[in-house]
């Protein structure tokens, strides 16, 4: 159970009229508060319910970390995105056993495959305000840092206190940019195992030519199960484990939505913009997303030129070439996005609203105005060093300084007490950080790491003189033309381009590190009084941001109110509901559908990779076997579907709900005017994309027999 | 005025039934044999006055060479696409005066520009049928390389003759296969200026991004005009030239035209390859695409990483780089197009069809059946070599390999007589090869060259021994690893590389070059040999081919006959027409609408190129400024629409014409579905897309205030 967050109870009061439609991520708390808008909506759950974390729907949701799914039977059976399965597909196939290719179905709980060793299930057990407790900490006069270090500190003494039963994650999260502190408490379970995929050819359907696209007819779903030891609690994969007991299933609803029937999603959405000021709007169009946009293409550049060099590289390279290649088309739809939105314009003039409202209120709102004006003098500051702190950031991307970093600064951090020490270098952590070590060796190659090393180099090298850190400056010497010489000694003067030697490294204390005379360590110690220095910096910003955020979220949320408009905070990786309806969408020139059908997949098949749909599935269409799963209102059996769900990065995986909280579908992604939906959504053209429940049962039911799972599900 | 085709006489008394909806590039002489279809379609002019090359309508269409334009004034005023003038614009524009970006507008005669010294204007004047005469020089026993000389002498003698009073362009085109050769007869026009182009934002909007795509807002029309000496002859640029008097005008219809309104097309189709055989749509879709998208990808890699090392050569080949990419896009959309139409079952059960009836016919198509089976025994023979005979063509894009082979091969054909000098190193030719040896200082950059060669080079040596060419082993020597070596010193040996010595090469004698100690003159020297002996088997084959494809395409015809079908022949760069409405397009999950309007302008701007609408047009389409060009039935102006015309490359800037010969739209793209339409047309989903009269009328209105075009071509 959870209590409800202050925020929550503020805005339990003011909401009159509806909030805007579709557009919000809102937390469990909040729903009784817009309860009115759920219902005309056409929810038929009581709101209230959904607030019990370990009740009917929200028990049954469960995060991945970085993707949602949930349970769907009494013995821990998941149901979550393809995509969001891939790395345990991917980590059971060998060249004779593809299964990413092949698909696989476990028909009994033996034949069930461990996930890949980094594979969680989280299940969120409580969500509790600790907005006071962390406040306690703060006084009024306490600058920057100080203000950080003791949100930081008090935040670090809740998370040890929350995980001291063992087998949780628990985690503080800042809501309403600060205004608000929830400690999150997660189950977490480590034995994940992959219970059914099926075939790439339908779960990858489209690739990334579709990616973002609709017409749509990928087939993005996949199980898992969740085992836990046989005392119930979390334990690392063991044959004895048993099938978790989860405290709330989804029923499944094998009829599915019709066009404007009632959908929500809930889930686990990662990070959204929405309260930006405008000039950080303006940043990201005029400067973040272009310039990184430049950086990325640059080493895009060069990991295609070494990898015509080495086919090696080229293979070592393919995840963060991919995942490069999906930032880069993230950043073009952000642009594309913002500008056809106008998007900078849009934010001024609703600050300008805010603004003359402010004016028009009392003196405790003056002084909100005030702490605006010195949050945009806060940002605008923040610019001075931007082209710097983005530099330092991509060359922590790099190997062999980031290996070095990490190992040099965990000996730093080891020496203090464990609260003390600095988020990311704490005990948990340790094993994370020796991962990413070792497999260096799998993602990487020195020759490469150096050419993008020397590349970051000579931008920071072009930056002005305020923008410079002096000991950087001082190990490349005078001669801009040197930095490929430099970086190459670098290179050839360290070990840590070996795995060996990067993880001795975890054992050497910080005064052998500093002694040591690997060049890699050489650089790291003489950087690194200039980087803890601009890390106090940041720290010392973000306290200040810290106080001048939540006052700035305080009158938005008033001005809302005075408006009778809800507000939900910014998504931040916790638990949200969004609703809305099954709809299409309508362009000029076009008019995009809610549901493809089975036969949109024939007309797409090439028999190439991606569009190579099995010849069985192609048959089974052809001969029009649509079983018990076809829509009648469109003459088929669904494939995918369009509603205008408020969904974001994490939420793949998500289960779309119907009015009664039975599973309809998956949703999987959004069409391409959602990508800058993050920053501002806009109802008329934000879809997002599902896969539909009765094309998942079609699968499993005429193409791969999985009557096991239909069974469990209770669907037949 | 012309005559019909012998295979025009046929189909004029065949016609029974409708042909294939909206598929056929017909020729003019034909139209009368289609006149019943054409009438129900809702033409509303009498086919057999289109058959008239320099009457109404007809004699109002010309070529550029590469594209198609019409006269639109008695004054010599001709209207094309954006595109196809793009290069007298981009010739015009310098850095301060930038035609591209903001636009031209000559309010007067003496203010238009004179084009790119290339652009022409191309009249046709007569289309002969020459197919006896040429059919004369054949001898039934000649073999195939007699075959094809005798054609070429006698295609060579007939253009040469009717070239002969000057000012004219003559081509013999073959037609279905070579069944029906016809002459070709154009006025050329030498002087053709500059009159108007919108700003680029408006003629490129939606550039890359939107190629190939609908919804469509692109303003892609020009205007340019024709001019002539005081004589009335073709001439040189000249203040003094008149403009050009046309036979014929096009009227304009600033009405437009509505959702499934008749349409036709008048234009210059490049190439189409519809009557293919199964096994020649199998090796497109199994061999050459797929093999030529690597091996362009791997050359833009190689200019890629060039272009890093130094950014002139960027520059120096970046319109290579477009048109490999954009070749690239086309292979993608042929490959998914052909997939996805299952192009090579499909032409084998039309060719089992063919042969099922065939077989039931008399003895004469039972040797039609024998001829088929030879055509297709002769194209299984080309696959021997078509790897050999691929790279060979690659190395003749490489430039200091095709300066010395153009250098010494025209000094070869210069001591021939003029007719028997190969097609290409005629005396009409050497302009033209000079200006490429000259350009080819702006167009690429020796180091890459030499690294585009190697790479052709390296893909040779993987090639089979019955591939291979023994004086290119020979040059290559034993050592595979060699190459680079080996290329490398043939740059460094070589003077090619500067123009003066490339255009000096055009002065030596073929014993001169034969005695040269330069690297390249050796090399293509020791190859001619060989390079001749393949050209002959290659035309070997060709002359076979001559003979057998014309019996292929006699038994198609005759099929069809029996069905009651017109057949067309394929695109060949000859005037066509093609017909069919105005209409949308359906695919699962999505329906495209015939027409954009310029509210979907503003939807699409973001400010940034290619989607940078000019702030007037922002404000004309905000203020609803429609004029009196809007459509009533979609409550705005329209921008462009579909229509089910099959056209392809060389159809850019074809006029669109209404049941009356109206000037209604240009022709400038087709959807992406249409790419594979070359080889197999779908009539549900092939689309050509005009830019609407009413957009351009508005524009050139409404923003660019062109009230001296609007009154010459008579709207106002």
């Amino acid at each position: 159970m959870h209590r409800r967050s202050s925020l929550a109870l503020i805005l339990a009061v003011l909401v009159t009229t509806p909030a805007l439609a579709t557009e919000g991520m809102w937390q469990p708390a909040q729903l009784p508060a817009i309860a009115a808008d759920l219902k005309a909506a056409g929810l038929e759950l009581d709101p209230h319910d959904l607030t019990d974390l370990t009740g009917p729907t929200m028990g049954a949701i469960v995060s991945l970390g970085f993707c949602t799914a949930s349970f769907v039977s009494p013995q821990g059976l998941i149901v979550t995105n393809h995509h969001c399965a891939y790395g345990a597909i991917q980590y059971n196939s060998t060249a004779e056993r593809n299964l990413i290719k092949n698909g696989f179905l476990a028909r009994r709980f033996e034949e069930e495959l461990p996930g890949d060793p980094n594979l969680r299930v989280y299940v969120t057990e409580e969500i509790r305000d600790v907005t006071r407790e962390i406040n306690a900490r703060v006084k009024p006069d306490m600058d920057g840092y100080a203000r950080f270090e003791a949100i930081d500190r008090a935040e670090k003494e809740l998370v040890a206190r929350c995980e001291k039963p063992g087998g949780l994650r628990c985690s503080v999260s800042a809501f309403y940019g600060g205004a608000s502190y929830q400690l999150i408490r997660q189950r977490e379970i480590r034995d994940v195992r992959l219970v059914y995929a099926p075939a790439g050819a339908i779960g990858k359907f489209g690739g990334d030519v579709d990616n973002w696209m609709w017409p749509r007819h990928t087939g993005d779903f996949s199980f898992l199960r969740a085992y836990v030891g046989k005392d119930g609690k979390s334990a690392a994969y063991s044959k004895d484990n048993v099938p978790y007991k989860p405290a709330h299933v989804l029923p499944v609803n094998a009829e599915g939505v019709q066009a404007g029937d009632f959908v929500m999603v809930t889930g686990y959405p990662g990070r959204t913009n929405r309260y930006r000021r405008a000039a950080e709007v303006a940043d990201a169009i005029d400067w973040s997303y272009p310039v990184q946009q430049q950086i990325v293409t640059d080493i895009l550049g060069i990991i295609d030129v070494e990898g015509r060099r080495d086919p090696e590289v080229a293979v070592k390279y393919a995840s963060s070439v991919a995942s490069f290649n999906n930032v880069l088309k993230n950043y073009g739809g952000q642009l594309e996005g913002l500008g056809r939105a106008d998007a900078a314009a849009t934010k001024r003039a609703r600050e300008a609203e805010l603004d003359a409202w402010l004016s028009r209120q009392g003196a405790e709102e003056a002084a909100l105005r005030a702490d605006i004006t010195a949050l945009d003098a806060l940002l605008s500051g923040q610019r001075a060093t931007r082209d710097r702190d983005l530099l330092l950031g991509y060359l922590q991307r790099t190997q062999l300084y980031s290996a070095a970093y990490s190992v040099y600064r965990l000996a730093i951090e080891r020496d203090k007490p464990a609260i003390e020490r600095e988020s990311g270098y704490q005990p948990r952590d340790e094993a994370r950080i020796e991962g990413n070590l070792r497999q260096m060796e799998r993602r990487g190659d020195p020759a490469t790491d150096a050419r993008i090393l020397a590349y970051v180099l000579k931008r920071y090298q072009q930056l002005p003189a305020a923008q410079r850190v002096a000991a950087l400056d001082q190990w490349l010497g005078a001669d801009a033309a040197q930095i490929d010489a430099k970086v190459g000694a670098l290179y050839a003067g360290s070990a840590l381009g070996g795995t060996d030697a990067r993880l001795a490294g975890l054992k050497l204390s910080r005064k052998q590190i500093e002694a040591s005379d690997d060049a890699a360590y050489r650089l790291i110690v003489a950087l690194m009084p200039d980087l803890l220095r601009i890390e106090r910096e940041r720290k010392t910003r973000a306290g200040e941001e810290m106080k001048l955020r939540p006052r700035y979220m305080q009158a938005m949320i008033a001005f809302n109110e005075s408006q009778g408009r809800a507000v939900y905070p910014d998504a931040n990786s916790s638990l949200r509901l969004t609703y809305g309806k099954v709809q299409g969408l309508k362009k000029d020139g076009a008019e995009f559908f809610p549901f493809t059908t089975l036969e949109g997949i024939v007309a797409k098949t090439t028999g190439v990779d991606p569009f190579d749909t099995p010849e069985k599935v192609v048959e089974r269409i052809r001969a029009k076997d649509y079983g018990r799963y076809a829509n009648p209102a469109i003459g088929s059996v669904p494939v995918d579907f369009l509603a205008d769900l408020d969904i974001t990065g994490g939420n793949s995986g998500s289960p779309t709900l119907d009015a009664r909280g039975r599973l309809v579908g998956l949703a999987f992604d959004g069409v391409w005017e959602s990508v800058s939906a993050d920053w501002l959504f806009n109802p008329a053209l934000t879809r997002s994309i599902q896969v539909d429940v009765r094309y998942m049962l079609w699968v499993m039911d005429k193409v791969d027999g999985a009557s096991n799972l239909l069974q469990e599900m209770g669907v037949r």
